[in-house]
């Protein structure tokens, strides 16, 4: 009789099928973004004063919701263990672990923003099946890429320790490059062409060597672009292929265009 | 009789192939530019104090010009209720109601500016078709692309949340992060590499925070390109396929690959 | 005789297959060099103020030089006019215009920049003819893509002037955004990324339109981008394979790998 | 006798195929990193203030020991020469200049940063090989693409250089654009859409140029982007293309076309 009660539970919590479920998931995620609001709202000061005693309530309702529904969930899955070390498992508890600590180390509770990860389970809720699937032809690329991406991010790293040490030397701390650290931000700032304008060069020597950063990060800003463009292609392409591997009976060229009836080779009929 | 009067205004204001029609359709988009232009003066307070009775004779002027026009193109039309919900038709009649609703509220002129959308007649007008295919091709990129567009603008969102939260809890209100929806913002203001500098970071952690947020931005500004990128090469390669216009002799299909022998759909040899 | 002198001075001067030739390109490509330097120097306060007199000599020799040279081209050229309304002809007598010019509308002399566009004849002294190869394909594909860049900026121009009224009802002039074209600049300096921060949204509405207006010029930057690469990877490829049109006496294959010494789909040998 | 400590120490020392070898690389990255560190910390006045003696013992000791280093590298090597001309051994050699040198000219010793790039070797110690083949197919693209990418950075020089023209005419010294230089510094700030904001266009007529300027930066940062990327993705696809290894049986060619069914260097039927 228990286990008939924890299955029930199960399909409705874990589930996304039945009626049941996905309104317990709509739910959820509505709790989820009125708690990430409202973390929000209280970091305002003119909402704080007002409204700090509803918001603290509203922080413990939503914090102490969730660790009934992580313990829940514990207690009706039929592998606790291999939910809790799994990416939404991990998710969950770092959710509600925030407003515990804050009891200890005050301000420590702004890291719920991080319950927005337990939205991510909206991609489920709403069928958004051919999201994921993207998403999953994103990180692929990135994945394929990431070599690559670290010896271009290691290369930036050396460029802008280089850069921030000679603005360093040329422009000196009366015009703001006050030590090598943050003359390297300015160079991070300067190549991601981000350009706060808090730190500028002021003297013609560093503004010549300046433009010379700005014209290197405007050229290799190409570069991650080239990588991640190339491999989005060839996936597309391995995708395009690969859905059309029909093998023509006759003189065996084994791919056509997806629509064909006839070998393009041969003219050999294919089934 | 005045069927035929309805028949000679339609040619006219619709269509775009009789000399009366393109003059029409030319006088039209001078109207609208000069309209815009004016609502877009009356903005500058210096001309505004000098000719403001001016600007607003100017602009009621206008209205009422297109709105007597919507009303005959209402007229004149064969299908009043499709032209009222075309695209168009939208842009027509809301390019006319701001006027009407300054009355109530005062400030809502400044919308007519989207009358600029009823210049994208100019393409109909000049015939430069060859730029609505452009423009076609571009708009099937981005629709193709949507999905990806998607899940890569929510994965800015939650990054540019959780970096907001943690400068906001590493510089402090001190510094001008002064809530976390203003942290959000600078947050998006750094990925995006905008980078006013009307907020940043003073704290050598905030800063190296900070470098980080920008070394991410840099990198992940890759992928829209990429994804953009791929999608075009896509349409462009199966343009070129398809440009290979060889007909079949029996089924008449029109484009094959462009070293088919045979055709792919019925099996006869192409010569 | 004089026939003679004349064409002996048309090698020179126009062409660059003598040492003679080189000699006196090179010589005419210091003197621009050196033109255009002092031009920028005597903008500099500092130097303007102890030099005047020699930078204002240097123009005049510079000026008087080149109009010395343009009357000879025109005197040896074969064909004056197709000369003086070529490129370079163009180019040469807008060099020298400015000068003069400045003797009617002081200030017009620093026009003289425009010298540059004769510098470019370096690429054609240098024998650097694989750079001009490389500069046509650009031309080519921005030419390919002339038209999805222009209806591109057509739609930026609309998102800015829409958004940039936006603004100026959002923010109004109390915080800078003072009239409707001042906020359409503001629009550009935003979706561009390239954030000034002269002018920056101060309300939390305003700061949640400027956020918007970022993320979408974040996801339209792709647009170019994705144009600009699909035409050169498609001129790349058309060039790959025009360069290698072996047409095979025996199945009439027709392009084969350049290095292809055997056709590799029936194994007759290519000649 | 001296021969075998020679051979034992090259082995450790430029070998990193034994333990021993392999720790001497771990140290050594250790050493480098440390190095670069206090030169960082050093620059900081707060940290100079307090430490400055203990980090010039630092700086004096990381220097004395990379110099008995080098001269021992020399010593062991079997080709002095060809490692000191080699691309580590002029890494090493000005890496340890800057100190003897700021003896002679103090402030010259923040170059020391340079012996960021001794710390490549990390890629040879942690056997990242596949990052070195990473790292050589982005030089190869941007080597393929470097003439493309010369004319490209001419061509901005020449727009910037023509535009900051423009801007001091346009704006002139009570806007902060001084002079050309300066106002050249602006018009590369801006188009590389880095947008510092310490100078930036007052009057309507500079900010309608500075929009101009900025849409223009925005629609030619494709062309770095399209050339880099095209470039990679012909690098791919070549590679993809000779990864279909097919060895010839005859003339022991070993890639073709995936398609090949004869040898295209000698006609061989392929299996």
């Amino acid at each position: 009789m228990e286990q008939t009660f924890r299955e029930k539970w199960r399909h409705i919590i874990f589930g996304t099928d039945t009626p049941a479920g996905r309104l317990f998931d709509q739910l959820l995620i509505l709790l989820i973004l009125a708690s990430v609001c409202s973390v929000m709202l209280d970091s305002v000061p003119r909402i704080h004063n007002r409204y700090a005693v509803e918001l603290y309530i509203a922080e413990w309702f939503f914090t102490i919701a969730f660790t009934i529904e992580y313990f829940f969930r514990i207690y009706i899955s039929e592998t606790p263990l291999r939910y809790a070390r799994s990416f939404y498992g991990i998710v969950d508890i770092i959710s509600i672990l925030p407003t515990y600590l804050s009891l200890l180390f005050p301000g420590v509770n702004y890291l719920l923003i991080i319950r927005l990860l337990r939205a991510l389970r909206i991609f489920r809720v709403l069928k958004l099946m051919e999201y994921i699937g993207e998403a999953r032809i994103l990180m692929e690329a990135l994945h394929n890429a990431r070599r690559k991406i670290m010896v271009f991010l290691y290369a930036v790293t050396v460029l802008t320790m280089v850069f921030g040490s000679l603005m360093y030397m040329v422009e000196g701390e009366a015009n703001g490059f006050t030590s090598i650290p943050k003359s390297v931000y300015w160079a991070i700032v300067t190549i991601t062409t981000v350009g706060y304008g808090d730190i500028s060069p002021q003297t013609p020597l560093g503004q010549a060597l300046a433009s010379f950063v700005m014209l290197t990060g405007y050229a290799i800003i190409a570069i991650p672009t080239g990588i991640v463009t190339a491999e989005l292609a060839m996936i597309s392409k391995k995708e395009n292929v690969t859905s059309a591997i029909i093998e023509c009976p006759n003189c065996h060229k084994d791919y056509h265009a997806a629509d064909a009836k006839f070998c393009d080779n041969c003219g050999t009929p294919l089934t």
